[in-house]
């Protein structure tokens, strides 16, 4: 069972440095520290261990440490940056580990570019040594990446000539999308072992700049610090720590304060239910920085985003989630009021920022996602996304018991998906007016109010809502897994395209077929036969 | 060997009948007439055979008959319009072929997008039976869908429910893309096996009309006659015909009149030279429609794209293609401007759209392409491309003999690729001003002018020459075939994203992985368990 839960003082892979407003977030990976069995993390590799250590730095330097405004990536190992990916890891993973693994460390370098664009945190990779592989693609999400000029430090992305997969971390997408390298250059590029070094990289546009060994670190400081002093943010005076989620772990599920994940096995199927705020929920600044990360919007999507991380790696077989929420509408839309009119104080910047990368991972889970709307529900606002997120919605029609949602101002653009829109916009492509339209209307929907607004897809009333859930739940999970997840790529995000979606989309999609190929998985792969004495077996047929 | 050649008088599956601005394209698919053996071709299913006649349908329509302004697709069967792709067909086919055969079959819905944005030649589909699968997507590629309301023939996309597949010819792209199909409601009826008849499919976007048995084929024309008669584009007088391409054929390769492909199958590579007309090239349209198919950019383009579907689908162990060209660059340059001269015309218009997508179908093609720039080629203009879709290009640098390259104003936006660029805006991203720098130069390019404009990827001497296209030859080939796929697939498109895009990078790369998948063609897969006794078994973790 993975545990994705971890901080600073149990990191024993990256050290968290912090001096004033420059945090330095060094590797140094314990090769004897791994996950799983079967393989030593040599020269800076990493497993998905190392990879929650660096997604939680990244989210503590924004919310325990909003005083930073650089954030330094180096290697506390001499010539070495990063080796990327562990090759024998992965070699000797299940497909849908390596799917899951690799999509994980994408969501870091992603929160990485968040973190940059919308937190004033910029990155620097410092690269006092070889960066290969995963090694340059953790590189290439950073703002800005300056590389040791020893005479034998490199960049690569080896993926393809020694291993027969792709640099599937954003490399490839983000060699031509981000850095915007010349396509024949990074055919070039991708194909070379053993990489380039720092002139050629740096006219290629694949590196900022490089330095001798005798002035690496001095020429680097020198430049954090000329970014620091240009800087004219407003600098936020003190963090809010996150303490450790308070989890109930049982065989059934996992029981959280706000949500609540409820494992029907034998059906295949989860209940996942957040709730409301039970008590009253502040209104200013100096309340909301009191309660910290007891603050109901930060808690409670800390806890959903930590379930969804649970579901996808350690629940393999549930292949539909079903989500629910219970509580006070008015108690939800009160939060989101207080959330949008301290918009631009940079604690409440983050706990939206951070709400919205929980509903990305949610877009992004491969499992199916139905909204049950029922009595005592809160689909409102910042949990109406969650209606929105779902591959369908089901409300249930009944003249006595009142069913509602309601939408606020964070469905408006402060929660968007990977393409850039927010799900409004997503769902009415076809009928741009009737994003608008949800805004116009005055308070709550009841069913057949949302049903008019496209709001659900369903509203059975309640002599067939139980049946009609029941079928649904078991036409779902009767149907190929794989399949699903194709189509639910396919489908839930139509629209514009952006890195993000060619990353999860196009680029993860690529892999995951090669990583099925006998080619690089197959008793003769490559991937199989790395660092073997016997040598790959190519089916040179081209497809 | 599969044979791309086809014409109306030997279709077996399809009857074409134009009467005066409509065509009608009706399916009448022979059971029994199939590419290969161990299936039957019921209800209107098709197989690659079927689809070579769409395709040559499709473009003759363009050629032949420019007076065509509404295409009416539609079936002979009583009650079943298409039953899509033959799943025994699909069943029986190795990965590499299933894959060449939905990307042809994406081709040819593409083309007809093109040929109804382009030459002004609209689209209908007639459902008059159910439409399934491919039979939709084949709908869903046209401008306009009407379904016959008879109490029983429906649309429907079965794959992910029957056959653990996608819907994976553009299918679920278009839904969502084209359409803009709510996608709660494309998710429902993307998992519904029995699909969706007149009433609903209308009201959810999914179908333009339906009409009753009595009524629909006089419904149809009605329309048809409204949208002719709505019409004010200028009527081309008569077409010109299509020939058949005369190649003589050999174990090493094929040989046309404008092009020749040599295979190198012990290094597994190709030599595809394209030459420069050979005679004085017409400039007035009465001699380019005097000479009709024999004009060069017609001919040749027509035989360059032959060349490229036999390389896909009958060569799949060649994995790199070295473009070569062959002439002068005065005659390449002559044909651009005779073109752009008359590019208003509208066979002069067609033989450009021709070449575009000729050259978007190499774009395309999963092998790598090198192009070899030597004395006596002819990389001008419209050939140019031919370098520009190149994975890397090498230009020899010879102080003794001149080597050069040029640009015409058809580089400038007449041959966009699928992400609606130029292949120079695809090249330069981050250096806009470059691709302008091209059209502002003077002349043609020799070697070091050709590099430093950023159109070659190296330029060795005459020394290096030899050796180093044969060590990147006998590298390119060593690599795992999979691996460049996907990366060739990464590399290409940066850039926007647009319905093609999304239809051959995510769609095709999620449903090729799917192909793989046992729970779709493994002794127990859904795909492969169709129709017999036998149910599918899933491995149930969600991946």
């Amino acid at each position: 069972m993975v545990n994705f839960e971890t901080s600073p003082e149990m990191y024993r892979h990256w050290k968290l440095k912090i001096e004033g407003a420059v945090a330095t977030l060094s590797m140094d990976v314990q090769e004897d520290v791994t996950l799983n069995e079967g393989y030593k993390l040599k020269l800076n590799s990493y497993d998905l261990g190392v990879d929650i250590e660096l997604a939680d730095a990244v989210q503590r330097l924004r919310f325990e440490h909003p005083e930073v405004e650089v954030v330094v990536i180096s290697s506390l190992k001499p010539r070495i940056f990063c080796a990327g990916a562990n090759i024998y890891m992965l070699g000797t993973s299940s497909h849908a580990f390596k799917v899951n693994f690799c999509k994980f460390t994408n969501e870091t370098r992603c929160a990485i570019e968040d973190a940059s664009m919308n937190s004033g945190q910029r990155y620097i990779a410092a690269l006092n040594g070889t960066a290969s592989g995963g090694g340059y693609e953790l590189a290439i999400a950073c703002d800005e990446i300056y590389l040791v000029d020893d005479g034998n430090s490199a960049i690569s992305l080896p993926e393809v000539p020694l291993l027969g997969v792709l640099p599937g971390t954003g490399g490839l997408t983000r060699l031509v999308d981000k850095r915007k390298v010349r396509r024949d250059r990074a055919d070039v590029f991708s194909t070379l072992a053993e990489g380039l070094k720092g002139k050629r990289a740096k006219e290629w546009g694949l590196i900022d700049g490089y330095f001798p060994t005798s002035k690496f670190q001095e020429a680097v400081a020198a430049h954090v610090q000329s970014i620091v002093e240009g800087n004219k943010r407003q600098k936020a005076e003190r963090g809010v720590k996150l303490n450790p989620l308070q989890v109930e772990v049982s065989d059934d599920g996992r029981e959280y304060k706000y949500v609540q994940l409820k494992l029907n096995r034998d059906g295949r199927y989860a209940d996942l239910t957040v709730h409301a705020p039970q008590a009253e929920t502040p209104t200013t600044i100096e309340e909301i920085e009191t309660l910290g990360d007891a603050y109901w919007p930060l808690q409670a999507y800390r806890e959903l985003d930590d379930a969804l991380l649970h579901l996808r790696v350690n629940q393999l077989e549930i292949g539909l989630v079903c989500l629910r929420t219970e509580g006070k509408i008015a108690d939800v839309l009160k939060v989101d009021e207080t959330l949008a009119a301290h918009q631009d104080h940079w604690l409440v910047r983050e706990i939206i920022l951070h709400m919205a990368r929980t509903l990305r991972r949610l877009d992004l889970t491969a499992k199916s996602f139905f909204a049950l709307i029922e009595p005592g529900s809160c689909f409102a606002g910042n949990l109406l996304e969650l209606a929105l997120s779902a591959d369908r919605t089901y409300m249930l029609n009944d003249p006595e018991e009142k069913v509602e949602v309601a939408a606020s101002i964070l469905n408006k653009g402060a929660l968007p998906m990977s393409n850039g829109l927010t799900r409004l916009q997503s769902r009415f492509l076809a009928e741009p007016e009737m994003a608008d339209a949800v805004f116009e209307h005055e308070g709550t929907f009841d069913t057949e109010a949302a049903e008019e607004a496209g709001l659900v897809t369903f509203a059975p009333d309640d002599l067939d809502w139980e049946d009609e859930i029941r079928v649904a739940i078991e036409e779902r999970t009767s149907l190929s897994p794989d399949a699903l997840t194709g189509m639910e790529a396919s489908l839930r995000f139509a629209g514009p395209e952006t890195l993000d979606t060619k990353i999860y989309g196009r680029l993860t999609a690529w892999q995951n077929w090669i990583f099925q190929r006998p080619n690089a998985t197959g008793p003769q792969g490559a991937l199989t036969n790395y660092g073997k004495p016997t040598q790959p077996q190519f089916d040179y047929k081209r497809t």
